[in-house]
């Protein structure tokens, strides 16, 4: 949908043809077979990592002038599987769009997916100059911003901020099954916020773990190593390393970018204590777009656990103090808050 | 400000006598000295842990008839204090209402602030029946659900919903000062979520570790042993202790309870396109309300990163077609999301 959308040709295939029929009513293109591959000059396998070899052969035997790429969420071992299997490797190029829903199949498919997301294209020692360009204007073509590296730059970057982050948040949350009941009463919105990929699908992640094990089980060495130093520390009373990872998190949190990898804006936060009732959302956000206020993010604060919600507005700085007056205007408390990063 | 709206006389005395007469001018009570204790039935102590026993000792020795409680967030270390102080520990019973703002001070006080949220009591061996009771209807006039537990039963709970989540957060936070600075631009929601927390002050959370060093060591230690497991199996490529602590993970996420204590219920989620300009959440607003329907939840999706919006409105079952119907009439794309627990 994202390359129709960009006037591209696209070819449907898939292993059940009625998902390939359903996309290409759905605009994402014409469905086909393998035959009509013969006029392709770029060839995606969305295909799980482990049958990516295979696939990319069994697409190289009819003979293709064509790049080759894939969309898997680990390279390295895609790599492996791809030397193991091409006829011939010059013309494949990793690629991993780093966007993504919370449904599958072609219903759950928008063209405006990828805009702005960042795709990042693997080329290996093999690949040729011209599959990686190929790859990068694909990524372009559907709106996104390919950043190239190395497939184990890649990988070992997502055991950290994905899959080091689901294990966490797992182990994290698995701690309340020791705990008493009042543990669970007890948690506000730092512990929600910090366990929500714990909701996540255990088949799913064990799949993607085992793929990039190696990287993985370093990210969490280190992770269990710090923590061993803040633990032992506590135990004497000393906070040395405590404060020591604390300073080293909250200097890594201030380099993350912003929307879009632009530089992060320093938001200016305003909180109104609103009824839970239909029509007190619409009105606040009517207040502040009557005032030419753009709001920038918006939250309901669960950690107080009121009835009533205190929804936090982020809002440019310069917006702020009209916003806080309109909202005053409009009969309701308006708070200053500390915003906080996303 | 809470007690003044339940009618009750509040007098205020703050070691900077402007703090309580700035309190006093907001509606919070009458700003007094240490002489006009001499009429209150209820004292309450909000000074740092280390400072209780000896304020308690300083209250006690006018002689009053009176109760007196706390807010300290760490509640065995308080309980050591009194009891080294206290000249009559049976009139003592420690409190902490689980509700706080971002910022300090009078002019950061709301009344709201401790409706239907949880205010835990925890009476010692020593405190007798009407301390305890006092406490309890401390609370309720607060707005406050009064929850009765031991001090070590508190410290441990906020040992894993609270303080080992700090510590999680930020030490996951931390790994990114040894990554590229790709991880950086690869960071999503999912990491941006899990290490919110780290943003928090290292001071304060210095002070309160070392107050709670006992549970909070104990807590890291078992999460250590879990991330220990899951390595070793990683290694090995064995996901079964992953797998093990994703389950336990998922069903203690599962077993947290909703807004204010009660079940949570499961609310649909749609999804809807917008582009990030003034007006355009007004109007998905006003357009929710006009048919009744109201938002539970709303979060705007940074993960993909557009500088279009993907807004993510959580509405009851009953109520997400109607919604879909009204979002879809007034020319957006509207999208069934699987919705996330908060």
């Amino acid at each position: 949908m994202a390359l129709r959308r960009a006037g591209q040709d696209v070819l449907l295939l898939d292993r059940h043809a009625e998902h390939a029929r359903t996309a290409a009513a759905l605009g994402a293109g014409r469905a086909g077979d393998w035959a009509d591959l013969a006029g392709c000059d770029h060839v995606v396998l969305a295909v799980p990592p482990t049958s990516v070899g295979a696939v990319l052969r069994a697409v190289q035997q009819l003979t293709l002038d064509a790049t080759i790429s894939d969309v898997a969420s680990t390279k390295a071992n895609v790599l492996v599987e791809v030397e193991a299997h091409a006829l011939d490797a010059t013309r494949f190029c990793g690629g991993h769009p780093i966007a993504g829903r919370e449904r599958g199949g072609p219903t759950a498919a928008v063209p405006e997916l990828f805009d702005e997301s960042v795709w990042v294209v693997t080329p290996s020692e093999q690949t040729d100059d011209l599959a990686t360009a190929d790859v990068v204007e694909l990524a372009r073509r559907c709106g996104a911003r390919p950043l190239e590296m190395t497939a184990t730059a890649h990988d070992s970057a997502l055991a950290v901020v994905s899959h080091a982050a689901q294990v966490v948040a797992s182990t994290l949350a698995a701690q309340l099954d020791a705990a008493d009941q009042a543990a669970r009463v007890l948690a506000g919105s730092g512990f929600r916020d910090t366990t929500r990929l714990a909701d996540s699908d255990a088949g799913l992640w064990a799949d993607i773990a085992v793929a990039n094990r190696t990287a993985l089980a370093e990210a969490l060495r280190r992770i269990r190593d710090d923590l061993d130093r803040v633990q032992g520390g506590l135990r004497a009373g000393d906070v040395t390393a405590l404060t020591e990872v604390m300073a080293r998190g909250r200097a890594a949190r201030a380099s993350l970018p912003g929307k879009a990898g632009r530089a992060a804006p320093t938001w200016s936060r305003v909180g109104v204590v609103l009824q839970d009732q239909p029509g007190e959302l619409a009105r606040l956000f009517g207040v502040a777009g009557r005032v030419g206020v753009n709001i920038e993010d918006v939250a309901i604060d669960h950690a107080v656990d009121h009835p009533v919600g205190l929804v936090a507005l982020d809002v440019r700085p310069e917006d702020a103090e009209r916003l806080t007056e309109a909202v005053g205007a409009a009969g309701w408390h308006a708070i200053g808050l500390t915003p906080r990063r996303l």
